[in-house]
């Protein structure tokens, strides 16, 4: 029995050690090196080839290094019967309740005029709402986006969320569903996406959606880059209807050097750092949830294919 | 019986007209045209120039507008007989722990090299701990300094305290005095000054102390800024020990503009607006204290004048 590891080369080592160091009875390999292929029946992977699972005909699990699984469904060749397992652990959602906190209120203070000021050598000082008085609204309620609006309303924001299916957040006002879109986004002036990439969410972040939000908004992409539509983004940014946009995540990684994003005065590009699973942390909730499962016990992190995330 | 308001020209009347309201049984005047100054009984001030409240015979109390009453103290000629009311309020806590929370959150996330590397198109994916492995100390815990060492907790930092007085804070580890000053600094990578300032905490950001702290640390100053030993901090940049500072205050404001903190790539500097008091918010709060000491109730607001603040 062996367990195969896809992430980037460089810390694929690093991954493979510690997960052998967790898992002692399995033997932990490289993607590129798998042993006999009919001997693998874990793969814990990030960005799959397409079709380079079903080279594994026992397998029995996949691991999605990440929260998402839109990576792995990428693979149009993925064996479909292969239950997924996806990665959360209190580190990938504190790390991201760092980042939106950050740059939520980054933009709430105005910092960039800020900062442009001091390079005039100009005492500029704004003054601003109180962030009681400054509506944030999160898409996506799941682990990352629940833990990020109670972050965002302990600081003292007012807070929103919305998410497919309607949940419960004390302190955060919540929308669910297409029927109650417009009125989370009317009343939305910073916005956050932790949205799951599904069809449904694909390009959601487009003309339309940025028309429905009060003029100045701002945008925080901390999801997928494939939720934005970029020409969109710059049109609005263009026409003022949107203030700035603070983008952690692109269609194409690393953002390509002739990209408009890169040098637009009202866009912040991240390096896809808003959160990160690292071998240390991440193996362990990884390793916690394979023994689950190889005990026949719950996984509470296992995907439902039907909804897609 | 009447008021007087001293603020900066460019509010000064939207001030008066928000006391007045708010206080409509006394008579609310500008300081410049305050009527018989026998009459006035109460002095609500932002840095009264020297000299100017003792030519109010009758003055029953001041009020400064701010937390500190250094810029009370400052007048040499002051009538020390007259009590002393502070300006806290839910509004002043609330916008410096925005303040706080993002300065930390900025330095922690390194953003200002990933703001530097999108210049250079540059994707720089930099990993850093999470919060619970960041050490965040919190000098000053008045009303505003703990309000932000809870709301640093509350984010996930590895969050200390540091008073003259031991304070008991929840999930923020405490130290008191001189003695533990050192076991302090010796902890603390970013480093949040919110002491009031007397002659006691006057440069207490020198030298000695940045030597103290654990190598590559950053400095907020968010109190006043005389605090800080300005050469100092520039030598220790210079040397690396202090990696960035982020600096609110200083010892003239605005911050002359020849001064050698504005182009300095490692110290951001923003004018005087970590937090604030304002006519709308402030006022109520003002006119609340006001009330009580004209009513002879308890002042929670009081300033000790044995401990000069």
């Amino acid at each position: 029995m062996s367990l195969v590891i896809r992430v980037g080369p460089a810390r694929a080592e690093w991954w493979r050690e510690h997960l052998q160091g967790l898992l002692p009875e399995l033997e932990c390999r490289l993607w590129d090196d798998p042993g006999d292929p009919d001997e693998v029946r874990q793969a814990v992977v990030w960005k799959p080839p397409v079709g380079g699972l079903k080279r594994f005909a026992n397998l029995e699990v996949i691991v999605s290094i990440g929260a998402g699984i839109d990576h792995v469904l990428a693979d149009t060749e993925l064996p479909r019967h292969v239950p997924i397992i996806r990665t959360t652990g209190a580190d990938l959602s504190r790390r991201m309740r760092e980042y939106v906190c950050l740059h939520v209120l980054r933009l709430h203070r105005r910092l960039p005029e800020i900062e442009a000021a001091q390079v005039r050598r100009e005492w500029l000082p704004l003054v601003n709402p109180p962030a009681c008085e400054r509506r944030v609204g999160v898409m996506g309620l799941g682990n990352l986006g629940a833990d990020c609006a109670r972050a965002l309303a302990a600081i003292g924001f007012d807070t929103a969320g919305w998410s497919r299916s309607r949940k419960d957040i004390e302190g955060v006002a919540t929308f669910a569903g297409d029927s109650e879109l417009d009125a989370f986004l009317e009343r939305t002036e910073i916005l956050v996406c932790l949205l799951p990439l599904t069809p449904a969410t694909a390009g959601i972040l487009d003309r339309s959606l940025f028309a429905r939000l009060p003029e100045g908004a701002c945008i925080i992409n901390a999801a997928r880059g494939e939720h934005l539509v970029d020409d969109d983004l710059l049109e609005a940014l263009a026409g003022g209807h949107i203030r700035a946009a603070t983008l952690d995540v692109f269609h194409t990684e690393p953002l390509p050097g002739d990209h408009p994003f890169w040098d637009h005065p009202d866009i912040l590009v991240t390096p896809h750092v808003a959160s990160l699973i690292d071998p240390v942390t991440g193996g362990k909730a990884i390793a916690e949830n394979l023994r689950r499962f190889m005990n026949g016990e719950h996984v509470p992190d296992m995907v439902d294919l039907t909804k897609g995330y």
